[in-house]
């Protein structure tokens, strides 16, 4: 925790000021601090903007700095689920190593917070998790890294998955994931089951993927709020994905949205181009927590996405079609506050007080942030400066 | 037409090779090329492709160099419609200026060839045409430019268009435009006869906007599908956006998609993350030809759109779910030979004989250049270098 002393930063695009920075806290925000012997970083007008929050990725999957990675592998979800496994064993690829490159790129570009999906199966075991762990302990003071444990591979169909989840889960991942109960698992009863008994067991929440569509992905969510409902897990709760919300029957909708609602379940999304996604509007009026992630980078799933959350809000917005600098800003919460409190981070903001993660983004206004796309000019976590015109203060390996 | 050696390019990632471009023309292409007293460039092994051709944009609208537009406006069709006319008097936009800038740029990301949309308005007149005339001409030599003659504003609701239109294609636009004949027009039969018969009378083909939805706009397409056929207008006709394609009732897709093969009626699509689109591999898969574009870039509709096609080839594959090396790869087609073809141009490709049209571009392969996404190393016009790393190598206005 560092003090730091920030000139000339527009806090939400509003007027010139200075910002004190004590003990990794916001100490004071008004024009010409005097505070000697404080570093100072002159952010020339840069607009300042609450750290900016990846609530959906997965770390231990990029093959960054890796060299081509040619996918021939079409877009099934099962064939790509194996293809992946195969081709980490073939490349040998290192999750620690990797997962320090994505996390670092991140912190670059503004994040401060990462929740990251990582991979546990019966091939891999817990290697993955060991990778990120150690990524998430060395990175400790630079970004706070959320760890969901994740049976990518799927938890019914593939015995052994269920106790390597509870193991990871032990070392000290922070949720319990899930997959498509139905499309992967086929099993919706006994893959929800087994992985609300795990969260309950260790008294964490879940964050399950849902891509399944319309009514099969309808079925699955009203399964999730029972169980839900039942355990009492009101508020720990996270939907990612959540594709049957953009479904077009709004009656079949707003009944699940109210459902959620009532559960406090929260909705990510990535504002996926080629898929039906639940609109921003639409969730944020249903009084549901949303964030947003960059998802997979670089990896066997897809050659692109950058690991830009500012790059992400212009995603969404595009996706949700908001055009309007009202609704730019919007989309520009959602991939910060908005992730913020899915991961129930407290005193993320930009008043005294709030922890001291922020990004000082180019722009005369938040719309012209995010329409431009930077590059961020300083990413700070906990007043120390992380990042530097969109690439990370340190070196990945 | 000029003469140039381009030393080490690899024509569609393919061995390396040299080019030797006369008279404007590919002359030859073989390992090592003597030509003394030749200007040379050297490619450094980037991939060579045909020049990319912007498809579907609006050099008339930018509002590039002038400033952030703040976007107060929402997302209704007409109001943005209004909110235009409105803005280009009240910011004083100079067509034939703006037009330079948008078309010079696409000139530094590859583009050779654009075919633009010009509005055509009761308001403004023939202002945007006469400003795309003058630049048309000013970049003969670096950039092919297709004008329609566009009556945004609708045709029928506002008496005077439909003469202005007329005076138009007389001043030498090269195709009538159309707009949602019931959407904006209110009047599909007098909005249709209308435009077809202009480009009956200059004998032209015709490119119409159709953002009408579902049974709407499947209704209007074939109320076009039947003008084309009694006029024998095959080959002559596109469709920009063509919305209804992506509508789920696969029987009444495919009928639709097999009278615009019959017509040999083109398809133009933008791959917008916030509509339902035409798919790619069923419209090249029923036969049709099929081009892409950015659409406007930096106007009063929307804050963002780079122009790029490049760029737009990896908009269009994450709209389609392409990911692997060979669709990204037939997205990057869609964007240069598929948009040639949707224009007519004749010997667009990289075989000995065809214009010296072409763009240098980073990466292994086609896919790479895609997810990466330049910058362009190098764009080529009729043998003259007229792009150099993503700028323009004419300064604009």
């Amino acid at each position: 925790m560092t003090d730091l002393l920030i000139r000339n930063l527009r806090p939400l695009g509003r007027d010139r000021a200075d910002m004190l920075i004590r003990a990794g806290v916001i100490a004071e925000i008004a024009p010409r601090i005097q505070a000697p012997g404080v570093a100072t970083e002159d952010a020339n007008g840069a607009i300042a903007i609450p750290g900016l929050v990846e609530a959906h990725t997965h770390l231990d999957k990029t093959f960054m700095g890796m060299g081509w990675y040619e996918n021939a592998v079409g877009t099934d979800l099962r064939a790509m689920i194996e293809n992946e496994r195969f081709e980490r064993r073939r490349q040998n690829h290192d999750p620690a190593r990797q997962s320090m490159r994505h996390a670092l790129a991140l912190a670059g570009t503004g994040t401060t917070h990462i929740r990251s999906h990582v991979d546990v199966d019966t091939d891999n075991g817990l290697a993955a998790i060991e990778g990120v762990l150690q990524t998430r302990e060395t990175l400790r003071d630079l970004v706070q890294i959320e760890i969901v444990a994740f049976p990518q591979s799927g938890l019914m169909i593939r015995p052994g998955t269920a106790a390597l989840l509870d193991s990871a889960m032990a070392m000290g991942a922070d949720l319990v994931g899930g997959l498509d109960p139905c499309g992967i698992d086929r099993d919706p009863k006994g893959h929800l089951d087994a992985i609300f008994a795990l969260a309950d067991k260790f008294g964490r929440g879940i964050d399950i993927h849902l891509h399944e569509g319309g009514e099969l992905g309808a079925f699955s969510m009203e399964m999730i709020l029972e169980r839900t409902r039942a355990l009492g897990m009101k508020g720990k709760v996270a939907i990612s994905h959540a594709f049957c919300l953009g479904m077009p029957d709004w009656n079949r909708t707003e009944a699940l949205l109210s459902g959620l609602a009532d559960q406090d379940v929260a909705i990510l999304t990535t504002g996926a181009p080629s898929a039906e996604v639940p609109k921003v509007k639409r969730v944020l009026g249903a009084g549901l927590r949303m964030g947003a992630g960059c998802d997979g980078v670089l990896d066997t799933w897809n050659p692109w996405n950058r690991p830009d959350m500012l790059d992400r809000a212009r995603i969404v917005a595009q996706k949700n079609n908001m055009r309007s600098d009202a609704d730019l800003a919007q989309a520009l919460a959602v991939c910060s506050t908005g992730g913020a409190a899915v991961m129930g981070v407290r005193g993320h903001g930009l008043d005294v007080g709030c922890n001291a993660d922020l990004a000082l983004v180019p722009g005369r206004t938040l719309a012209e942030a995010v329409a431009t796309g930077g590059p961020v000019a300083l990413t700070v976590k906990g007043g120390r400066v992380t990042g530097r015109m969109g690439r990370p203060v340190d070196e990945a390996p």
